[in-house]
């Protein structure tokens, strides 16, 4: 009898683990039968972009967190898949910052080249698993929406790449439900020109904050303010960006800050982050984990150490991304596969997570974050066939993005740099990033 | 050994249910103990106001589908409560179309009397119900999120009052995910003023259509545009408001229609319904069903046919609301009770829903199916020790509403009617209700 595999999301971590399977079978070995149960009607996670917001056509809550203009937000010389570089895809070497449409195409092309769309079961929604002592495997109940009709299949291993930038952190503040403008997270974000010649206001001072807030002024905000409960983005913004410190709260549409400060707003986009949200899985099986680079519970970051049956892909807080996940999900296939052994003992396991917890915490830096999270890659993709790729020019390429950053944040997507698995130089773009506005793949692979 | 009764959903029709059992305890009767899951961390179902939309501060589903200066869009005295007259709970009589507030206030009212907030489990949502045929009972598993634990109890019976006008139906159109403006559900819709000095496009012609419509245009939209699929709602519209035949797509921001028509519009607001949607329920628990007053497969429309431990509440299309809630509550308390017997006899129960389907498909008019559903309700109350109350007094009012809408859509709430429990007349309304844009309680109950 085969072993039974189940992956719960076909986004980049759950198609890298598919492409891990049919990369072995390629080469001659026999692969488990692998399920793939996708919320969404295609592929892509994340990628896979829609104008619709809060609730999906099937009642579900919408994965997508992207948002139309959205460009890749680092180098894609950090994230290039190691067997199927840029220049493989499109014919050609493309310029450092793709947008959303280029990027789905290049993760598309990859799976689609191996073939595994038929191993995914679309608009298919994972409402359950459990693990059954006795019988040793996992009864996983699915939700198939296009036929309306619940079923339950049997699995030896559950692999979970659901990801963990879909279900939005919504804090409250007082005013909030008196606001006569529209306030709503950046997942429900979708188009900066409906906020054109408005105030906005940005909460929060990552990733959201920063592109979402760039966006709007890119696209005609009248002015963009970002506030902050930590430490400010610090970047030199543009003359109609301020950075506040955090809201204390809202007075009609006035946005009142914890310096005293004031500003009318118009509207307000809560880049507020994120949470680890896994309502398909009981308590002996759900991750509970910070955003953080060392993820709780996971043996070498991806095998649940309170039961080594199931797998988490992508879990953790990302510098590395598609790359990442392919270095996890090898991993993961030849654990399956029984040729990467997971220590019998629960105490080693829970050690392997403490050194990696241990080891984050002993530094603050981002560099040190991006070279510890390099390093975590190096690890795994050590222990499988995964093509080695030169991590440490991947690492430079965030060095060098960080600085470019610092310099110009309206600017540093005018970059180009080396890829690390072709060693090609990316071309410049042909237009600097706050003029092109057009952000379709065609206009994109002008160059 | 109690039998032990699950409720899901402490809205109208899952409180009215608690207090038909609270009210029967309260005559001496020996009740079952009664166990009720709320998602939301208050009750009140959809008039449990929030802010929010999309999904909420625990990563579930908004369940709210109300908007800030909702008011009742029918007379409150067709929906009031037989045992709890809004003249009891106010200490006077008061206009005939509450705002949000004032009719959540009163909701609360009668349960706050009848003591029932702590059989509610609130930040708790149902995962997942599966009957087991040897035991004869329910297994319920829940996720309280508050804690962040999953768990499971069995009850005998289980009761479904989790609404259906909380997962909206939306359809995409060609140059949707193009359109640079505003795209939301009415389940999404918060705050008219939002759309002050916009053309906004409403799709539909049913009542929130209508309604939201009303808002936009009373709080100031520069226009308003409603489009319909087989007829429009036909009212004597203000100017800026024209009715439409079906939307094609759009071209950029020009709402393409039927006729060939064309209009440029800035936001789009569909209300196009809402789903019945039960994710934590399997194929043989699961109530499928269109929006119509014989709602499939529900005996009496409460049991359900293929397994009559099991029961939905409110789940037909409502002309009539809380009271019927509460017909239909305190008839399933009276079979949970052992008062009233269920035919054993399947075929029986699905003679019954049949006779009710077609009962419902030989009329047409709108005074067709307001009758009918008095009728039900009466057929209903005359079962049980709910009091019984003027059913038919209740139909004329709306039919008289039906007329002043025809009337005056803009002017129809400033009407009064009689209320069949107390017989007193409800007064006129200090303001007319389209220069009233003070919606709280303060202001509402100054009469």
């Amino acid at each position: 009898m085969k072993k039974r595999v189940a992956v719960i999301g076909a986004g980049p971590s759950g198609l890298a683990q598919l492409r891990a399977f049919q990369s072995a079978a390629q080469k001659g070995a026999e692969i488990p039968e692998v399920v793939c149960f996708e919320k969404q009607s295609n592929w892509g996670g994340l990628w896979n972009y829609t104008w619709r917001t809060g609730l999906d056509e099937n009642g579900e809550p919408v994965h997508c967190s992207m948002y139309r203009y959205l460009w890749t937000n680092g180098p894609k010389e950090g994230l290039e898949f190691a067997d199927y570089s840029f220049e493989e895809h499109f014919g050609k070497q493309i310029a450092s910052y793709p947008p959303r449409a280029v990027m789905f195409d290049y993760i598309e092309g990859r799976v689609e080249r191996a073939g595994v769309r038929d191993w995914i079961r679309f608009s298919t929604v994972v409402r359950n698993v459990e693990y059954e002592m006795e019988t040793g495997d996992f009864t996983v109940t699915v939700h198939d929406l296009a036929a309306d009709h619940v079923y339950k299949e049997r699995f030896d291993h559950v692999i979970v790449a659901s990801g963990h930038f879909s279900t939005p952190n919504v804090p409250e503040y007082e005013g909030f439900s008196t606001f006569n403008g529209r306030i709503i997270h950046a997942h429900d974000f979708r188009d900066a020109r409906e906020f054109a010649g408005k105030d906005v206001l940005v909460m929060g001072s990552s990733y959201s904050a920063e592109d979402i807030g760039s966006q709007c002024w890119k696209y005609g905000a009248k002015s963009v303010t970002s506030c902050y409960r930590s430490a400010p983005m610090g970047f030199n913004w543009p003359d109609n960006w301020e950075e506040k410190p955090a809201l204390e709260k809202l007075a009609g549409k006035t946005a009142i800050f914890s310096d005293g400060t004031e500003k009318d707003v118009d509207a307000i986009i809560l880049c507020t982050g994120y949470k680890h949200y896994f309502p398909f899985l009981p308590d002996d099986l759900r991750l509970k984990t910070a955003n953080r680079l060392a993820a709780a519970d996971l043996y070498k970051g991806v095998v649940w150490v309170h039961n080594p049956k199931l797998f988490y892909l992508g879990m953790q807080d990302q510098w590395f991304t598609f790359n990442m996940f392919d270095a996890q999900a090898w991993y993961v296939r030849d654990i399956i596969m029984d040729r990467i052994e997971v220590p019998a003992d629960k105490q080693a396991l829970m050690a392997d997570v403490r050194e990696r917890e241990e080891r984050e915490d002993a530094g603050e830096t981002q560099k040190y974050a991006i070279k510890y999270q390099g390093d975590y890659v190096k690890e795994l993709i050590a222990e499988t066939d995964y093509p080695s790729f030169d991590v440490d020019g991947a690492c430079e390429a965030f060095y060098e993005w960080k600085a470019h950053k610092a310099e110009d944040i309206m600017g540093f997507r005018n970059h180009s740099y080396r890829s690390v698995i072709t060693g090609t130089m990316a071309p410049a773009h042909h237009t600097p990033w706050k003029l092109a506005l057009d952000d379709s793949m065609a206009a994109y692979l002008q160059n």
